[in-house]
């Protein structure tokens, strides 16, 4: 072990935000918590972006002054009215914070917007709906009466997706309609409310035989690394995918039946476990990304929760292509799937090995005589989940595999470690922000045959930039091909950030592949959806579009491109 | 073994059908191929319907009469002129048998409407087009002139689907477009077009490695009843199911990505395995059942051919009950998915020990003594496909199941029986129906918690009927419910059959069952289809028809209820 230097004064912010404050609205998850970068990503930092020692000391600016309240609501006073009628000046959020804390979510543009003080695209008020019939009646007001009509969760959006960019009202689910309704251990499903987020429903599910005195405990199979602050409602309607989703399938392959209020009517779907009833209905209101109307209840799909029977298992490949050919061949050799299954880049590895000091010791250099070079290895982890049996077969076949491609076996030891931290990586965001270091991060869909092509160019793209950490892992495994997911650390101010950004979205969609795995697509990703979809795909959505919301009130203002041509151009900081 | 008391004549026809017959329509599969009922069914069918002697005698009526030339086509000279000028003369059909062989299919009202001599719903013109670009060009002038558009393959529909109610023209996809595209090695996938039979994908990709060079053999894991005699389109454009479906998915679940020509234009999705995208495009066009457009290629995922890993299996339970446990307690165990996996309720159980001989022996009376008695126990019957290792863990894994819910272990030898005939069945409906007894099915899907009384009550309404044999079972499972697969044998007339039938799919619907499972919609079940999927989701599936197909020339006349309130009632015998 190499000494550390201590640090003379810590320049990483710990206290809570102030409640009001700016900050309280960029920093991530729990206010008392934090993620500080460790000393070597500091050197590595330091390194790559040529920083001095002034460059890391005091932060800046902290963002711990309030939101001034001084936008009024833009709302006529009769419809104030109406709302206040209807649910009650409790459930009403008529101040510039509440407004502004159900409009922007995680997106670096709402960081970095709210780190420049740039308030804007509020709701004219916030509502929480106490239940089912009050979104009923207010969807259909706000059609009657033309008011935008937007819809908030977690707000862990990475899309720009919850932005109320037309004023009007936003729903806050949360409040009230965070119920689970119904655990159905005969169908194995769980119903419920859409406000609820993941840790209170899988709680309740891990403890069912307790508390519902079911045969089983459950889990839902479905870690977003936003869990602890994403609810269920946007994991369906933006077809999210959990960390272990190689195995437990993306939310649209865990959701069995759904409730939505649209500016038409009510939409129900029933809960039969396959249809040969004509198109998927269920399949048209996935991904609608609240453009077509408000999700009100969902049944998903559940599973045997049995902790015990994880098996982890990690592997270092000596190159990029040997790893994907073994990465390939698990999702293909017919032999049951691991659940988290997870490869890093040379790039990705590299850092990795370097944080968490692998780099420059004994085992490292054992492995480079091995043949296991830097900046040429690749790191995957995983794990399977399921009957202790079928658990154990995928982990046999994963190391077989993984032989066969000459990886070296590296224990469940990294394993465990990422599943410790699996939650922490979005607060590492707030530190480095502090010191105006942005780490953000972009996903894609490619199969097999396009894979390689697309991570070097989109590699490359990142890569020119100076003084950029890029690094690329695979998190979501099909025997048809995988996501990408592309991450990059870089000094970088707002300025200079939306034309970097729109040139890797532009790289990516050009390189053929599909222009979001699971993140959706928002009013962030819309300009590029048209070429995403094609001419013909574009028109469908927007006949759903007319259908579902003929007055466009539902999530205006660029989701999924539906309105972008209706003289909107997306909104921009 | 009891002795067989010689039958004096056979009363069981097995010359091929003269061509241009009625016969050579309404009988099954290949001219030379027959299947006829067993002395044991024979017997059977002689209690159950009280049959005298003269009524198994020679056949009334064979349907060996031609069909006559009589229906001069109804489309105007300048579009048939329009027509040949396209594709020649050699690509049209004008003859009234050719007409008719490709509008009707094998629903039982088609086989007898054709015993009847009942000739209805010819198109104008049947067109072969030789590939993608005439099925633009017709698709374009079809439109222009509001001109019905009806696509065939391989005819095995059992709702009507393909049926030319309208007139117009039928597009015989057999003909020209059949066949493989591209074999993607590194994905995993076949690109064919639509009018490509089962066995002829499956024999090249089966050897794949020999004439592709692939590292690999493959097989597409879909195998319908029909697949000897339909075409992949059909399979995909009706969501259609193969009896491997338990690990291999439905058809929908095999699709990586479709091309469609509809009146607005050419929609084609991209080849992703995943998307966060929007509305998933594929399965809206999936289902669509050729009332948007035609469906000119397809590609599928597809699996490595192993047949020498496969694990068969089967099991004898006490009751339905505990064999519903089982099978239920398989699908939600976590441990990986049989292939076949077919369960036979009480009913059906008895029937097929009685024409298997088993009914009566030793090991009757043994089984009985032991608790599984006739009109009690069920037979349950599968394998287990995948990498070897995989193929014997399901495999254990239901034995272990099956014997902790009272199961006795009935050897792999039905499950060989079952593959050697699995597609036969159809051509003894030929058989019965020359005496005129009918056996049909019908099939739907259920969840769980409705499955018991959803079996009840459609098995009670058959029973009701006397004379009738009815006998029901699962064969597509998933964790959260089943299809249920009713059979029905009768001696019945046309003007009965029609509002029994109609009583039975009533009794489904009126029972909260999904209308169906595998079989499609087509134009027999639209009239439920609004009942099915509500007010709202009918309202949907019309939007989208309009989208598509604005002058309604597509599939028109009952097609999935899109145009069943166009003053249109469906159409009927």
């Amino acid at each position: 072990m190499k000494k550390k230097t201590p640090p003379e004064r810590s320049p990483w912010y710990e206290t809570p935000p102030p409640a009001g404050s700016y900050r309280a609205l960029f920093k991530w998850g729990a206010p008392d918590e934090y993620k500080h970068p460790s000393d070597r990503l500091v050197a590595l930092m330091r390194e790559t972006f040529g920083l001095g020692d002034g460059d890391l000391a005091e932060p800046p600016d902290l963002g711990l002054d309030l939101i001034p309240d001084d936008r009024p609501p833009g709302l006529e006073a009769r419809h104030l009215a109406w709302f206040e009628e209807l649910v009650g000046e409790e459930n009403l959020g008529r101040d510039t914070y509440s407004r502004l804390a159900t409009s922007y979510g995680k997106t670096m543009i709402d960081l970095l917007r709210l780190r420049h003080r740039i308030v804007e695209h509020l709701p004219d008020l916030v509502v929480h709906p106490r239940g089912r019939e009050d979104v009923v009646a207010i969807v259909a007001h706000c059609h009657t009466h033309r008011i935008p009509v937007y819809v908030f969760g977690g707000g862990s959006s990475v899309t720009r997706g919850t932005e109320c960019v037309k004023g009007g009202i936003t729903l806050d689910m949360r409040t009230h309609m965070n119920r689970v309704l119904e655990i159905g251990e005969v169908n194995q499903t769980v119903r419920c409310e859409p406000g609820i987020y993941g840790p209170a429903l899988e709680a309740i599910i891990n403890s069912a035989s307790r508390t519902h005195q079911t045969a089983h405990d459950y889990t839902c199979g479905h870690f977003p690394q936003s869990f602890e602050f994403s609810c269920v409602g946007g994991w369906v309607v933006t077809r999210g995918a959990g960390q272990n989703s190689t195995s437990y399938g993306k939310i649209e392959h865990l959701v069995l039946c759904q409730e939505y209020v649209t500016p038409r009517d009510i939409l129900r779907t029933t809960a039969h476990p396959a249809r040969a009833t004509g198109p998927d209905i269920d399949q048209i209101l996935m991904g609608s990304e609240g453009a077509f109307g408000v999700l009100v209840s969902v049944t998903l799909k559940i599973f045997r929760h049995t902790p015990d029977t994880r098996q982890r298992f990690s592997f270092v490949f000596r190159s990029w292509p040997e790893a994907l050919a073994a990465y390939r061949e698990v999702m293909q050799s017919e032999c049951g799937r691991p659940s988290v299954f997870r490869l890093s880049d040379p790039e990705e590895t590299a850092v990795g090995f370097k944080l968490y000091g692998i780099e420059g010791t004994t085992i490292d250099r054992i492995m480079s005589v091995r043949g296991y070079k830097p900046q040429e290895r690749c790191l995957l982890l995983g794990s399977a989940d399921g009957h202790k049996r079928y658990a154990k077969l995928v982990a046999k076949n994963v190391k077989a595999v993984c032989g066969r491609h000459g990886a070296m076996n590296a224990t469940s030891y990294g394993v465990k470690m990422w599943e410790h931290g699996r939650y922490r990586d979005p607060y590492l965001r707030d530190a480095l922000g502090d010191h105006g270091i942005l780490i953000d991060t972009l996903e894609c869909a490619v199969n097999w045959e396009q894979l390689p092509d697309v991570h070097t160019t989109v590699g490359a793209y990142l890569k020119r930039r100076p003084g950029t950490i890029a690094m690329t892992h695979i998190s979501h495994a099909y025997p048809q091909g995988c996501n990408l997911y592309f991450i990059f650390i870089a000094r970088m101010e707002l300025g200079e950030f939306i034309p970097f950004h729109a040139g890797l979205v532009e790289t990516i969609i050009s390189s053929g592949a599909a222009l979001s795995h699971h993140h959706g697509i928002g009013k962030m990703l819309a300009p590029w959806l048209p070429r995403s979809l094609g001419a013909e795909g574009m028109a469908l959505l927007k006949a759903l579009k007319a259908h579902f919301d003929p007055h466009g009130i539902m999530n205006p203002g660029g989701t999924l491109a539906l309105d972008l041509d209706d003289g909107d151009p997306p909104p921009a900081p």
